[in-house]
């Protein structure tokens, strides 16, 4: 037996017990004649004693030895620590050692096993085996773990039922890039690796499963930007017989459950707001609620000067920051500089200053009197000590720039309280989006989406103003998951794939089996997935999903431990039928 | 609101409510002034009914028109059944329709959507999302839910943590062959499909998380052989400090757990068997405890005469059917080819009847006489009305042809009851086997296993006698988990490659990393993974796992619904470098 006890569970009640314990060496104290060794295992860390008056010499001999991350194997009595540690749970007590054994030594780490490493990004990920010894990442694995445990809990309990769906499918070039696998016993032809189990969930609505989900693996093939993953995972669910209403219910019910027993949070009733709302209130379909600085439309009181900027605007756009007047000069032009860069791209930021004495300052005050900057601060609900922040331009753009101003001076403030969970259902979103590089309507959520009933005839008339029965959940900021009534008519998914232009023949070759489907009986269904790692993450007060995935993978699609992707030999690829063209 | 109740939960309780229904109309029986539906859904069927004198004419006219499968929603009020039908748990009531809506219609189904299905295997394939909606077919998938649900509720409140490894890793030509995947951000590289998460779970020790599990797919670019699946589900485990004999009793509490809230059945302690005895008695290293037959090795009473064809075996050995003095000559003659079929390469069969009178009769009576067979009929303890079945030859080979024929007689007889479970732990597994066609020893588990401690040095002196601590659960003649202790020491480590014949460049290329792990105190370890698909077949009575996959593949690894794998464009073959050589 290697050990009766964990290292994390040992207390004042347990004295005199002769236990026996494993794990790893965090610390060695030698002061000579009394010894004291911090053990560690996933549960905690308890500390040894070892002393010249009670523990055998042979005993010391070896724990002279000892060295950090070592792995030992001891034998002791529980006894009453002369200065106790209140910080650790074990800290009333350690343990007087009798025996010990070294069950493997250890080279030096290449970083401390420390909650704060001194280890960089890159050298953790390659040593990630050592990394997770550390208890923050450890931690975040069983936060992880918690919180799947608990989405099946609750589902399963809603009569959901789990459903394994292939992973070797069929690749379609609509949407993301695929990753392909070839296929030995069908030479020349491929599998694909699922973006996600979408077909595979609506064809069991219409098997009669009725209420399904799967935590899953899904993969795309996309140019990685920071924090992206070739394979990332999602809790995908899908419900038959029911409207968006049951669905955002019946979900908003799951989160909720996931914080109250994950994180003993009790979650409101979670507010609803139109995609439309959403842009135009924050610029963006996401908005973290953590924060208010709501966006004021001036249009109507700062096109009527003779700044031509404004006047040759589509809109002109600005939101308040309570106590921003205390913005120096230099904050400011920082600011500026920001919303200038090529990634956001406005042409310039304008500013109003309600300052201590009332008065009021702005960068364009040339061309405005002091009631007309009333006009504008009373619009935006401005009290002395504020300051509001004003973009211009082209409606959508610098919705778009000033929603993520918005962002960032929130980043700048300290606004957003890791601790604070602020959920939010986005619904109506559009059916179809233009693309302007191929010139086309794309689905914007996906092709098997379903329009609103009463708008179906837009679809042709007016593709864009056609909404669907979409809703995305937004938490503090992100998208965490997504979802929509779809299409179970075959007539209207065929005029769903025409309008996206599919040919005849694509729309069977890839999706032709869903067609068929459409045909036996198909039930009004719907469905939402989560983006599992995203939904930890922000549980866990931290946005960077890397930190919360066991093995994860760097922004080139590389894992640097396993040292993978790798070249196969060439009697590999002779067996698949395949060649290199390098 | 589509339903206030589904199509399974109506008692006679409920007379008098108005209830919604939705479902698909399984059966439509006009009786002109009176009409009867039978409506399903996953949780059962109801009957509605519609009359001339209750239900409103346009209802009634509409209901005219339902074909099988369509689906509809209908509002109604639950009345009490005139003939009541005690096999539906619906049975006392009926709803009396007042309004009817049709969601969809459906074409006529290519084979009926009933528990005894005219369709063949292939066409339900095709159709699997209208095979599913047969009770049969659900009730494995719900089968399969209950079971993993009750897997991690079990793991999980015995601490363990569930951890997702990647799926996209590195392909290690060691084993069965590697679904590879190419990489696009990285050319001419690949990455590949897990066979299993066994380095990373190994991994997961080192790093310290000491309790791991994960129910995870599993991929096999394998030549299939009926009843496998490219891609298949295992439930993974791992632990860290313990010994066998921890391990076993873990994962036997697991299977109990499994049997007593899934089919509440209580398992007794699962009994022990070594490989050596295994293979010694059953001819299999699965015995199926079901029925006994346990083999009779007769070399000291039957190599003493003159029949050389014994006399020249290295072993005739044989098992006793109880009551098999009943088999006719013709029933002999059967077993006799069948055992001479090449399949299975023995030579004849000899047989001894224990007849009613007491006498002896034996297919080799020429050589033996009367006494020479009771010794025979008393070592396998036969009473009269018995049957001896006898081979005799190689060692090896007879003992895996007897195995091969006792099963095949307990397939004839009847004896293999699919409501009784039988597990058993078969221990002590050989390190090595050799292998004839490469002139070298495998790992019999895999290069990971650790050698029992005190026979390390055999390795080098007499690699094929060395035992591993590695262990089978089997249940009815099936492996259903298969584990072991594995190496926790890079010496030891090194030297298990050198003996599989592996170069140093090639052991530190495919498994450096899991060598550089075992320098930084790695602990002892070792797991067990069970087959999902295999473990639910047999819970549910039937052993053909296909039947408990949602969307299984067919022996050419193709999923014929969806059509995969396919061909994919030039463009996208472009993207990541490759060609087809075809």
């Amino acid at each position: 037996m290697y050990r009766s006890h964990n290292c994390g569970e040992l207390r004042i009640n347990d004295l005199n017990k002769e236990v026996k314990l494993s794990g790893w060496v965090q610390k060695v104290r030698d002061k000579g004649f009394i010894m004291w060794v911090d053990l560690r295992d996933r549960y905690g860390v308890t500390q040894l004693i070892f002393d010249q008056e009670r523990t055998p010499s042979n005993v010391i001999d070896l724990a002279k030895t000892l060295g950090r991350e070592f792995v030992i194997n001891i034998t002791g009595s529980v006894i009453e620590r002369n200065s106790k540690n209140d910080l650790m749970s074990t800290g009333d007590i350690e343990v007087l050692v009798s025996e010990l054994k070294i069950l493997n030594s250890s080279i030096t780490p290449p970083f401390t096993i420390e909650d704060e490493s001194d280890g960089g990004e890159e050298l953790r990920m390659k040593y990630r085996y050592l990394d997770i010894r550390r208890e923050p990442v450890k931690n975040n694995l069983i936060l992880r773990h918690k919180i799947t445990q608990q989405v099946r809990k609750y589902l399963s309990d809603n009569s959901f039922i789990e459903v394994e769906t292939p992973y070797l499918i069929k690749s379609t070039p609509e949407g993301a890039r695929d990753f392909v696998v070839p296929s030995r016993m069908n030479p020349g032809e491929f599998y694909a690796l699922p973006q996600s189990p979408q077909t595979f969930k609506q064809l069991l609505m219409v098997a009669g499963m009725d209420k399904y989900f799967q935590i899953v693996k899904c993969f795309r093939d996309e140019d990685l930007r920071a924090d992206r993953q070739p394979e990332f995972t999602q809790i995908d669910c899908e419900m038959a017989f029911v409207s968006q209403e049951d669905i955002l219910n019946t979900f908003e019910d799951l989160v909720k459950h996931l914080f109250q027993k994950v994180k003993n949070i009790q979650l409101d009733k979670f507010p609803v707001m139109t995609y439309d709302d959403a842009v135009q209130k924050y610029g963006t379909d996401k908005p973290d609620l953590r924060y208010d600085m709501k966006f004021v439309e001036l249009n109507d009181i700062a096109k009527n000067r003779e700044f031509n900027v404004f006047n040759n605007s589509e809109l002109v756009v600005g939101f308040l920051i309570e106590g921003g007047n205390s913005f120096t000069r230099k904050d400011i032009d920082k600011y500026t500089d920001w919303v200038k860069r090529p990634q956001i791209g406005a042409g310039g930021l304008a500013y109003l200053r309600i300052q201590e004495d009332g008065t009021y300052k702005s960068s364009v005050d040339k061309f405005y009197d002091q009631s007309d900057l009333e006009n504008w601060a009373n619009k935006a609900r401005a009290k002395q000590g504020d300051i509001l922040f004003i973009l211009s331009g082209d409606k959508d753009k610098v919705r778009t720039q000033l929603g993520a101003l918005r962002v960032h001076v929130a980043d700048n403030l300290g606004l957003k309280n890791p601790e604070e969970f602020k959920p939010l259902w986005v619904v109506d979103f559009p059916l179809l989006e233009w693309d302007e590089e191929t010139g086309a309507f794309h689905a914007m959520h996906h092709p098997f989406t379903s329009p609103k009933p009463e708008q179906i005839d837009l679809i042709d008339s007016d593709p864009a103003a056609v909404r669907a029965d979409a809703y995305d959940l937004v938490l503090n900021g992100n998208e965490i998951g997504g979802g929509s009534i779809r299409i179970h008519d075959k007539k209207i998914q065929q005029r769903m794939f025409d309008c996206l232009g599919f040919t005849k023949e694509e729309a069977e070759k890839q999706f032709g089996f869903l067609m068929n489907a459409f045909e036996y009986g198909a039930p009004p269904h719907g469905g939402i997935a989560f983006g599992l790692d995203r939904l930890v993450a922000i549980m866990g007060g931290n946005e960077i999903i890397r930190d919360f995935i066991a093995f994860p993978k760097n922004n080139s699609g590389r894992d640097v431990m396993i040292d993978s992707p790798s070249t196969v030999s060439d009697e590999q690829l002779k067996e698949i039928n395949l060649k290199t063209t390098l």
